[in-house]
């Protein structure tokens, strides 16, 4: 192969960069067929270059300083890969005024500032690449800016935040609290040591977003999206829906319902029955549904060192080969078009799981059907079952399900419900996929 | 947009062809934005123009010859929508020696003569795109050459035939023969007239040829692969193996076992719980082993006109965007390099489910495990269940599980098997998949 080789400025080398740096040292042969050219890392830059590091490639010496890539005329692709967003947003910046061309994983930067970096990037003739930002190892920014532009998309469905789904599966698997499959999650490098983000909905919801940005068009912020997390899930919670035939998922979905775009993040319960339903541990999956080729769905790891890795790399062989500047002012160009209304989250239509914990006397359940009688919503199945003797403190666990009504109503249904002396704690409120 | 437009000579105006007619007139300005161009169809190449069809593009004669198409210089790209081998090989020579980029969704095409037409392709600096020739709107064939080349693959395993695997749901939906199952998919057209290379394996072992060069860079024929059809399944073969806790598909692997490739298409046990059990109907899902991400999973409609055809307008948006070009040298490449051995069929290791009609008489049991035995074929689950007294007719259904084998040891035992006197008909033999 007599190319000369496609130099690579590695900023960040933590978990996914040093993982890129193993591919492409171990698949060396084989990337260097696919990109028509050798392809090496000729910058690292690290916050403390001085700490010894696996993987680190032979000869390139790690700098604390983005200058040495800036400065380099033969370095023409930047892969990015630190979190936060200010920094991140800082150096890309330096690196496409200096005629760089960027890989990025960082879903938290492409939330907050994508549309802006993405339009700077195009008026400079230059390209970001962002497959590992959401869904890890599986293709899906792939699917849907290049393999179903065939189509209009309208709607997604997903599980996309791994840390959610192993917590769940670990819940039910091992009939185990919340909090103790969390600490599970945490031993075994599944959850942060803060963990909020991915418990509480807002990594998915920030992943939905971008996703919604390239499959509507359409920008949208968190504040758009009906947002739960599965923080307040108890396992009791999987249970019972396990009994009626459920499983609960923390399910992302982003729809074109009337012309107005719906968006979910919330734990929902699936029929048992639904391959969405059947994902279990850190994995993630994607139904996509087009107006053509119907529902496609994609599933795989959803994180994990070398699956993200696998994926920058891929960004990293679009770049070489071309692929990357083929496709990115295609999406600038198919996202250019008039944004979607977004629908207000109150308007927000599905089927609901309720679960309160009641006093155990008359007239309980006539207090609770009232409320949400005069709300407007109506009742498709009770279960009260009854309390064992021994455990009898005078409470008991009341499960509702609902026919279809609105976010709105029930926020509003709800906030009476908690005022009822004889209601205990919060309302859980699940909705309910069709 | 003032770009002049992309024009196609589109060659074949049947279910496929109409559907991306319609395509491209339906949504023909979010193809423009994606394309950077508008894309009209300039050409229609059919048998018989005289006839009145849906979705002619208004303005276009179409024509019995391809020779308009290779004299018009303005008509870059050649939809290639034929069936049959020698008139569509024939064309699409003529097409690439004037210069034609080409896009086929002709998969008996491909298997007999892709590898020569994708170097000629190369050779004259054209591309061939193919998405739709396998699993119809599951873009299996951008994942394995562009997605996923950030990875070795080490192995496929799906399921490509949609009319095999809708006639398997139907018998044992409706608890039906497979006569009856494959006469009701021909009424509801996923069935042709004749359904022969469907049913008896051979549709699916060419697409899994065709993905094999792809992930493998190795050619393979079919007499590579270990074929058999769901032709000779019976209900009570699905019925038997639910009850065992078993889906039985018609599942297609290529696998890397000790550098060498194992190639196999034939009704095979599946796990009721494992996803690629549990597609029904006539839908196709993929499972595509990496050595960095792991396993990713690919699922949705195999075939019909607008899952195929926007599979076909995803190729064209690829010809039209610069990504094609970026692309095509990239698999000549990347399937450049040495080819695998292939493992002789007779070499293929499985768990086999065996179902032989016996007479019920004292020492056939002993005379049927004597010749396993001889074979070296250890046993995992004998099951006879008792006869009826109502339906007694002397035979027995006797069921046999056995551990891992090979398909050799088994063909050498069931040839013996066949002439034991108390064994009646064909001896049915099934891989499980582990």
């Amino acid at each position: 192969m007599a190319s000369s080789p496609l130099n690579i400025g590695l900023v960040g080398f933590g978990t996914v960069g040093s993982g890129v740096a193993r591919i492409l040292n171990e698949s060396a042969e084989l990337i260097a067929a696919r990109a028509g050219q050798p392809v090496q890392i000729r910058h690292i830059v690290i916050r403390d270059p001085g700490r010894a590091r696996d993987h680190l490639p032979a000869g390139v010496t790690p700098s604390d300083s983005i200058d040495g890539i800036l400065a380099d005329s033969e370095t023409s692709l930047v892969v990015q890969l630190i979190g936060g967003t200010d920094t991140a947003y800082d150096y890309i910046q330096k690196f496409l005024a200096a005629g760089k061309d960027i890989v990025t994983a960082n879903k938290a930067l492409l939330y907050e500032y994508g549309v802006d970096l993405f339009r700077q990037a195009a008026a400079d003739g230059r390209t970001i690449g962002f497959e590992a930002a959401v869904a890890g190892g599986i293709p899906i920014i792939n699917v849907v800016n290049q393999a179903l532009t065939g189509n209009r998309i309208n709607a997604l469905e997903a599980i996309l935040n791994g840390t959610s789904n192993f917590i769940l599966t670990e819940m039910l698997d091992r009939q185990q609290s919340y909090e103790n499959a969390l600490a599970q999650a945490q031993e075994l490098g599944y959850a942060e040591a803060d963990p909020a983000m991915d418990v509480d909905g807002t990594d998915a919801a920030q992943k939905l977003a971008i996703l919604t940005w390239l499959a509507f068009g359409t920008e949208v912020s968190l504040t758009d999206c009906v947002q739960r997390g599965i923080d307040n899930l108890q396992l009791t919670d999987l249970q019972v829906a396990g009994e009626l035939g459920y499983k609960i998922k923390l399910l992302a979905t982003a729809r074109v319902n009337e012309d107005r775009l719906e968006l979910s993040v919330q734990p929902t319960l699936l029929r048992v029955d639904r391959t969405i339903a059947q994902i279990d541990g850190p994995d993630n999956i994607i139904a996509v549904y087009g107006d053509f080729v119907g529902k496609t769905t994609y599933s795989g790891a959803g994180a994990g060192q070398l699956p993200t890795a696998s994926a920058v790399v891929a960004d990293i062989l679009d770049y070489a080969t071309g692929r990357a500047a083929a496709t990115f002012p295609s999406i600038l160009r198919s996202t250019a078009g008039p944004s979607l209304q977004v629908q207000p989250p109150e308007e927000l239509s599905r089927r609901y799981y309720l679960r309160l914990t009641v006093e155990d006397r008359p007239h309980v359940l006539a207090d609770i059907t009232d409320v949400l009688g005069r709300h407007e919503i109506s009742i498709s199945l009770v279960r009260q079952d009854e309390t064992p003797e021994e455990n009898d403190d005078g409470l008991a666990s009341l499960v509702i399900m609902t026919h279809r009504t609105t976010e709105g109503k029930l926020r509003a249904a709800d906030m009476e419900l908690n005022q009822l002396p004889a209601v205990h704690g919060a309302c859980i409120r699940l909705p309910v996929a069709d």
